[in-house]
């Protein structure tokens, strides 16, 4: 099977831009893809793009201001992994010997719906009688914290490295340290969730180019291996099983890390899902960064900050980079991209060789129908 | 590379359905593919949904009606072409060696938006100031009725044929025969287009099932054969060029091809996306069915009636089997299917062995760039 690298990437700082067209935040990180990996766009082949609420063709809308619309584009949905769901068709494209080089493109403008919670599907009963998204995470963080003694001080300890990661991050969207007192004596959203524990509603725009491994080298001296794409989906009806235990994380874990013959113990840096703040802790153990039940100890001791064993959403994550739904699984990449790299300055992870990216989502309608879809990355 | 047979295919009649959800629509149609492959569910390694306008984590939804859940599922928007462009991920998916046994589905639910036109995109500046899909195809009517006196009466006989054929299909949404006296003096709705020549809003679901060409015999003695999937984008902004050739049809048509080894005269049967009564003539003459400007002399001489040289659209087209955007692709394939399998009872074309499916659109803010995907089918 032949091998994808990535030889560009491309951000748009996360934030809220209501006076922008969703193909005004795309068009400025596929021009930055284009030029970090010095590449002709009429190398380009095809692009996917992912976006979970951007409307119609949002690829071929972008690609259109541009000027890279005659080739092969396909627009991918798949919730919070939308483009993370993108980059994987991408993968597979260029693993398949029908693409060499392919543009991955994730985008989202959510400040078209107003702010707080997304708009919903009618059909799905759970969502219509109040269990949105934040009120969902609340009932796994009851239940972790009845199980394992986790303390709301440890729980706020994720907002605290986030949105110190997040500030030294000049593209994340909260870029202002806070404190456990301050997340704790922030507006009280969903217990034990206050504001501060939930990720703000944004826009954003991030573009990768992959290339085939062995024509990489020719735009860059660098190029980035990815070792693992997987995805994987699944029921994820509170009651039916521990709630405690994100099922499609754990099993896509597994089939990422067997793909790419890694284990945690490899891994240098990984951004996870953390839309709430328990689901950072939730992913540390799925991933086996730290024994089940132990996560709330692993934060405490560091070791998932930018310093620790692994570090964890140095970007910021969800929380302080900002969650543009259909932005993010490419937004991670580009981060895990840029700290194997060794360009992310005040953030940059020492010594990054292999890194994780993480998506994972229920979607609007979709709490019944989780997805999840996990990338590692070698240099 | 891999080769790919068709196994199974799944269709409910379209209509309106107002009080079904998305999953209700989508779940039976997967059904019958299963069904109809006589494969057991637990084969199948992975599915794409096509949906335009069906919200978040389509295919997750109708999956989880029929236990399908833990398979990874990517949900593929492309306008009109979201299915199609589905099934070509696939395609592509099998071939490249990944998957064996893959799912598609095609799914939307117009009625939610109420009748009429589809909802607008903000952003799209000529959308907003009337540019409508009716009024889009119009302009090419219009134009190609002064180049090349096609007449009136010749372009109703599209809706004429395709309402014939309509009427011998219990899946169509238009089982009514029409005149060419009836479609001509039904209601305006864009000059020269009555009522009649303009597809319908509705709701419908269809599904296939396929299968690495080698292991299909294992589940059918009569596999189709995928023979070429293609896909191509392109701008078709009116006035930067001759709005009487669909571009990225054209070169669709050529790539489709010699993909397959094939041309127009060894197609025994087509469906093309005859959106609008001109349409369906502007795609014979994309896909050499007959010479630039003789399309509608060729409609009136009756070749592309079921009997005919080429039979196009004996399904009744999108003009009387419905246009519900997401599952149009998905449910031309199926009738291709049929046909080579001469499944087609009182529609079928006789002795059918090759066949095409043409799926082209620009999406509610997409005029200005374009997506065609196209299939060839062998047995």
């Amino acid at each position: 099977m032949r091998d994808v690298a990535v030889i560009g990437t491309g951000l748009i700082p996360f934030g809220k831009y209501p006076d922008k067209t969703l193909a005004d935040l795309g068009w400025p990180a596929v021009k930055m893809a284009v030029k970090d990996a010095d590449i002709a766009p009429a190398k380009i082949e095809a692009a996917y793009c992912g976006t979970a609420l951007g409307g119609m063709m949002a690829g071929q809308r972008i690609l259109g201001r541009v000027g890279l619309t005659g080739i092969p584009i396909v627009n991918v949905e798949n919730a919070c992994s939308s483009s993370s769901s993108a980059l994987r068709q991408a993968v597979m494209a260029i693993r398949s010997g029908e693409y060499d080089v392919v543009l991955v493109i994730g985008v989202e403008k959510l400040t078209k719906f107003g702010g707080g919670t997304l708009p919903l599907e009618k059909e799905d009963w759970e969502v219509s009688q109040g269990l949105v998204m934040p009120a969902l995470y609340a009932m796994r963080a009851q239940r972790y914290m009845h199980e394992y003694d986790l303390t709301p001080a440890q729980l706020a300890l994720v907002s605290v490295k986030n949105r110190r990661n997040g500030a030294l991050n000049p593209d994340a969207q909260m870029r202002k340290p806070v404190t456990v007192e301050e997340v704790l004596a922030s507006r009280p959203i969903a217990d034990p969730f206050t504001l501060l524990q939930c990720c703000p509603t944004g826009d954003g725009a991030a573009a990768l180019i992959l290339c085939e491994a062995k024509l990489a080298r020719q735009y860059r001296s660098d190029p980035v291996r990815i070792a693992a794409s997987d995805l994987t989906s699944g029921k994820y009806t509170p009651g039916f099983r521990d709630m405690t235990i994100p099922e499609i994380t754990v099993r896509g874990a597994k089939e990422a890390y067997e793909e790419a013959g890694l284990g945690p113990q490899e891994i240098d840096v990984a951004e996870v899902h953390d839309a709430f703040s328990i689901a950072e802790l939730l992913y540390y153990e799925a991933f086996g960064f730290c024994e089940r039940g132990s996560a709330g100890a692993f934060i405490e001791s560091g070791a998932s900050a930018i310093d620790g064993k692994i570090a964890v959403n140095p970007s910021g994550g969800l929380l302080a980079k900002g969650h543009p739904i259909g932005a993010t699984g490419a937004a991670q990449a580009v981060e895990i991209v840029r700290q194997l790299r060794g360009e992310c300055g005040a953030r940059q992870v020492p010594d990054a060789k292999v890194g994780l990216s993480h998506a994972t989502g229920g979607g609007i309608s979709g709490f019944d129908h989780g997805v999840c879809c996990i990338h590692i990355f070698t240099r």
